[in-house]
């Protein structure tokens, strides 16, 4: 049975690998064989706060992890500025590689990463959960297969977290040395992430950040952001993506077009594992003496045993076990996804460095 | 009891003074008096289709129902470009103004009309219904009395409709000499007070449309347009608006703040009559294991026996008896978010006719 299961390494102790730990032995496919820390005592003391099971194997550098033969997979729950060094020798040393997003500081360090998977044969992945959901598949079936959105005209997309005062001062996302890309690309990601999801992977024109939404720290990080992401081709498409640490959660994502809209208001993390819902209207008009709506939104609810992020866990050892067993070439999908959300992530951070102009693509 | 009611007429016979005059019939202190077009066939017309009481006087041009001694208020369902022109007469008149939005095309022409309401001591409302319903009211006190969502930090609000194709060559909205702010006063109106309100009514420091997001016709109206209004004082909001007569029907009001979020999807029309709802997200944190929400939306019923339009009226039939019976002046309160909105709806448009630049106010 075990030789069936796609053995999982984590590299580094983050708080979010306590998440993909316990998603990792959820995927019917995946076993999480090894954990490394920089110090061995810290690797240990995760173990046992988060009650892994003894068999774990637990490694005191990172180096050692990526030695051990028997992992397949890499997850890199790292600061941003170390991804290139890690995820490169992850790739090199022939570990698929799921790697926490941002993918990368900017499109050049992703290159970097996306070559080395590439030449070493390994797939990549990054960290984007929400992806995986059914109700992500299945809102994409309504909008692609049924079009029963029509084409898309405007899409709204938020990621907003109001994070406590020490976070400003302490975490690794408001440092120029860790994550320099701040609350884009920690929050960001997502919402150009659904833009482009949104409109089947087309990149925009044009991307400028609107000037009163961009709010920096004194190192010049960016804590709060509001841009707009406009497409040109075929239909004309506006999207606005806000991104902020100092508002309450929220993440919605509203796509609005010529025969419906779609709206949901936790995309990123739905409200509760099992089941997720969103709000289609499609089609809606009003009543002929215009007092109210002759169709009402319909919730359109979507269930799923396994959590997403288990799903996410569950694709990848489903590559790794095509490449190992079948000799599938790793799917370009994903990378490319990754790719093309950096893309626009980099525009965004562009727009803001040059005092909110426009940036073409 | 009928001297208790006041006495409407409606000047001109669009499609929407078939649901005002159902609404002026609905609220409990006020009753439809008089109806007239500019010609006496159609006022007759409309007074037989859409079953109105034989009672009813029927006028063959719009000054005999301004000089009827017994009409006290006078609703305006006119082409925008008309509205100077009658509601300054029904002001001198001395009839109380219930004016059709866009109140004008400018808000030049706008204070003529208010200065006409002041002079002669009428009230003056515009018809932005929604202002009416208590869905409003329980949103406003959850806002602002409660501080459910905190400071303010971004709002998003659409206004779309998809018409037919006729509707682009004939429709008053999209003509020069009848409705020449286009979607802006027609859809634009309600996401611009939308905004206002939500901001208790200070107005943005900077207004501007956004390029991609502009849509204009040969003649130069505006069908479609995105637009940012910032604030910068005391705390910094950013608010999106979204309007267009190209994307399925959409009404969205989102808030988002330090402490919490609002999320509708039909704040201009509610899905239904006699209920409606709107999402609060408050306070809402995620689980320590980032797997699901700690505090889901909740959703927040209003019921209201009278729907929003007669809530409207009713207001206004309220104010007219308090000045009449007892000589209390008019309510300047509705007059100024009229100027207020008009302002705003003015600055797009100024923005967009400057190639979408920023305008200061």
């Amino acid at each position: 049975m075990a030789e069936n299961l796609v053995n999982f390494g984590i590299l580094g102790c983050a708080k979010i690998a306590i998440k993909l730990a316990r998603a990792i032995n959820l995927a019917p496919n995946s076993i999480l064989y090894a954990i490394a820390s920089r110090s061995l005592e810290k690797a240990k003391q995760f173990a046992t706060q988060n009650g892994l099971p003894e068999t774990i194997k637990i490694y005191g550098s990172y180096e050692e992890l990526l030695d051990d033969p028997s992992i397949e997979v890499v997850y890199l729950p790292l600061p941003t500025s170390l991804h290139v060094q890690w995820a490169v020798l992850a790739a090199q040393k022939k570990k698929h590689v799921l790697l926490e997003k941002p993918a990368a500081l900017d499109v050049g360090d992703l290159d970097k990463i996306l070559e080395a998977c590439v030449s070493n044969g390994v797939q990549f992945l990054d960290g984007s959960m929400w992806l995986h959901h059914p109700r992500t598949m299945k809102m994409k079936e309504l909008l692609f297969d049924s079009n029963l959105v029509g084409q898309v005209d405007f899409i709204h997309s938020t990621s907003t977290a109001k994070v406590p005062p020490e976070f400003f001062e302490n975490n690794i996302r408001v440092k120029q040395d860790m994550d320099a890309l701040g609350v884009l690309g920690d929050l960001g990601w997502y919402c150009v992430g659904a833009v482009l999801w949104a409109k089947n992977y087309r990149l925009p024109n044009v991307v400028s950040a609107l000037p009163a939404g961009v709010t920096k720290n004194s190192a010049g990080i960016v804590l709060s952001c509001t841009a707009c992401l406009n497409y040109d081709q075929d239909h004309k498409t506006v999207a606005i993506i806000h991104c902020s640490f100092f508002s309450y959660t929220s993440m919605d994502l509203s796509i609005t077009g010529t025969q419906g809209s779609l709206h949901l208001k936790d995309f990123v993390i739905p409200y509760q594992e099992g089941s997720a819902f969103f709000d289609l209207a499609s089609p809606a008009t009003f009543m002929d003496d215009q007092t109210g709506w002759n169709v009402k939104t319909e919730k359109v609810v979507v269930d799923n045993e396994t959590p997403q992020e288990a799903l996410m866990v569950q694709e990848l050892a489903r590559l790794a076990q095509g490449i190992k067993k079948c000799g599938f070439p790793p799917d370009n999908r994903w990378p490319e996804i990754s790719r093309k959300t950096q893309i626009v992530v980099d525009a965004v951070k562009k727009s803001i460095d040059l005092d909110c102009k426009p940036v073409y693509l």
